[in-house]
């Protein structure tokens, strides 16, 4: 229900001013922060340097959390999952190639670290939202692969590399992606993909809920409705409204990062509050996440990207600096970091280092 | 494990004999029928017109059994699910739009009704398999979406009308694949898709295993695999093996069949040893059927038929009747349906019925 439609929340209430609890609540040196914040607040907005400081006293907070750590190893023990989940070599052997080609080709594994790091935030042992956090990458590839397709986007360059179709042709990519699919559910419902110290038969329930929540992220209420939409605005000539281009990204982009996060905190045995929190959390960070994406589209070279700057603008698609400039943009991805680190106030601070500083991490990433 | 590169058991061993004991525990006039068989058992293998005889024998034990009303309400009752399970007109509209133009385009739902049959024969309510057998439909209608696309088949024709592409353009039909299988798993996950007066959360296991069998046979376990196969082997000067056709078949046809019923068998609550039987049944029915349209395909007429006759010839497509002759195909097809029917005795007669029936219709279709 939640994805279907409905413009993200924070569309209507961009002016509304959150405090910042969790800053506070984690014992940082506040008073300075909220004073920064307060002042800014006078004038009815927050500034960027109020995030940064907001963020460095968070980070203040836990010092001991070593974020690239924490990044690599997980993005480690996916790959290994990931490796092992696509039989390389076996026929039909095209196709599993095509398959681990697409699905092994790097990237930092950030919506399988938000759903490790969701389960570990509600207590659950990290263990058992692996299989979960395999499953969700295999669905983000699987939305590249056939987003990249000559009919859709028609790239040829993905993470510095030829596309799946370039290497594999068409056929192949698209049936790839479909076998990515299927092969995401079957990875969640197969007592195999589960380490043998745990066992996920105990806790079935969770296993449909996660697996209902990863469906609905994908079709006509998230990643294919996003594509349809962004197909529809490409190279139209009349300027896209703010709300379609959030339409587009609340479902490309931020509907499988949600899931990611909401699917760790149900594998993970959240209360149905605290998955209500992290859904906020995760849509926050869904929405910064493109809007970041946009910002560095027109503030970096193609060198410091990895891929084709201002592609956007060449291409004529709406974006966030396009639609309200960039300073409006910075500062709307501010009050994104800040809604979405409130969330987190309730939950036990160590435990919630790693969401905390992925939301930092997408609020500040350079490329 | 089972579909995975496994040929099918029954082209190893073809020329066993297999004896009809549903027939005899029918308590019909099995004394003809097992001489006329005993008779062709002599030469080595067994006559169409035995089993010709064997299915009336069992059809008269179950006279009141109306085949056509039955298939007919349950046609209706899993097109009214399918109705419901994709909204008319909603944003995005074309999406939506495609996915109904796809999905309600008619058809007999064989794999629906054998998902509902499998439900009932085990003793689980009927209704507690309407949201399985609507999902196994989405399945269905999802690959031939895909299999037709001009960059697979090229087909421009589907059940007499335009494919979903030639309609809705290449971009929409890749997507609306896309969402009909992602449609499927949440259909099956969501308690709202299940009747009032059942409680899917009752079985949350059995779920996730029915949700693991669809997810298995769509991939490269399953149709995408017997795809990539058929892709491979179309318009190739060398013969094709018939191991190498039934990987095909029992890929692309028959794993979904038994995934139908399986599935089925599974939300009805049945033992292992009875969904093994079932998933034996379920796979001697999945390439009769292959083996039967390959042999409707030379003997009937375009007219007849509803679509192209000839076409796998004309195409050079390797078929049964082309690798082993007419007669020796109808013999293989008299095999497998005796071989279905057997595995159907040890369950009660009159449950049983929809699934006899369902395995004759399969054998003796005309179109």
């Amino acid at each position: 229900m939640a994805m279907s439609f409905h413009f993200h929340p924070l569309a209507a209430s961009r002016v509304h001013f959150s405090p910042l609890p969790f800053a506070a609540a984690a014992g940082a040196p506040s008073p300075s922060s909220s004073v920064a914040i307060a002042a800014h607040h006078q004038h009815g907005r927050r500034r960027f340097s109020a995030i940064v400081a907001t963020a460095a006293a968070a980070s203040a907070a836990t010092t001991e959390f070593d974020f690239k750590a924490y990044m690599g190893e997980r993005a480690v023990a996916v790959n290994r999952a990931l490796d092992a989940a696509v039989p390389a070599g076996e026929p039909p052997a095209a196709l599993h190639d095509a398959m681990r080609y697409a699905l092994l080709a790097g990237g930092k594994r950030v919506r399988p670290a938000l759903c490790l790091a969701a389960c570990a935030v509600v207590g659950g042992p990290e263990p058992w939202a692996m299989p979960a956090a395999a499953a969700v990458e295999m669905v983000h590839t699987m939305s590249l692969v056939h987003d990249d397709l000559p009919c859709m986007d028609d790239d040829d360059l993905r993470r510095g590399k030829p596309t799946c179709h370039v290497v594999y042709g068409e056929p192949i990519a698209v049936l790839a992606g479909d076998a990515l699919l299927s092969l995401s559910f079957h990875h969640m419902a197969s007592v195999g993909s589960y380490p043998p110290d745990v066992d996920p038969e105990k806790h079935p329930a969770r296993v449909v809920r996660a697996i209902g929540e990863l469906a609905r992220c994908i079709g006509s209420e998230g990643l294919v409705a996003g594509q349809v939409v962004d197909l529809e605005m490409t190279g139209t000539s009349e300027t896209v409204p703010l709300e379609r281009l959030e339409y587009i990204h609340l479902h490309k982009t931020a509907a499988l990062l949600e899931a990611s996060v909401v699917i760790g905190a149900i594998i993970g045995g959240g209360t149905d509050e605290q998955i209500e929190r992290l859904r906020k959390y995760a849509r926050s960070i869904g929405l910064l996440f493109q809007v970041v994406d946009d910002i560095l589209d027109v503030t970096k070279s193609s060198e410091e990207l990895g891929k084709t700057a201002g592609k956007d603008l060449a291409s004529d698609k709406t974006t966030y600096p396009k639609l309200l400039g960039l300073e409006k943009s910075r500062e709307f991805a501010e009050e994104l970091l800040s809604d979405a680190v409130e969330q987190l106030a309730c939950f036990d601070k160590e435990k919630a280092a790693p969401l905390l500083h992925l939301a930092n991490y997408i609020a500040h990433r350079q490329n």
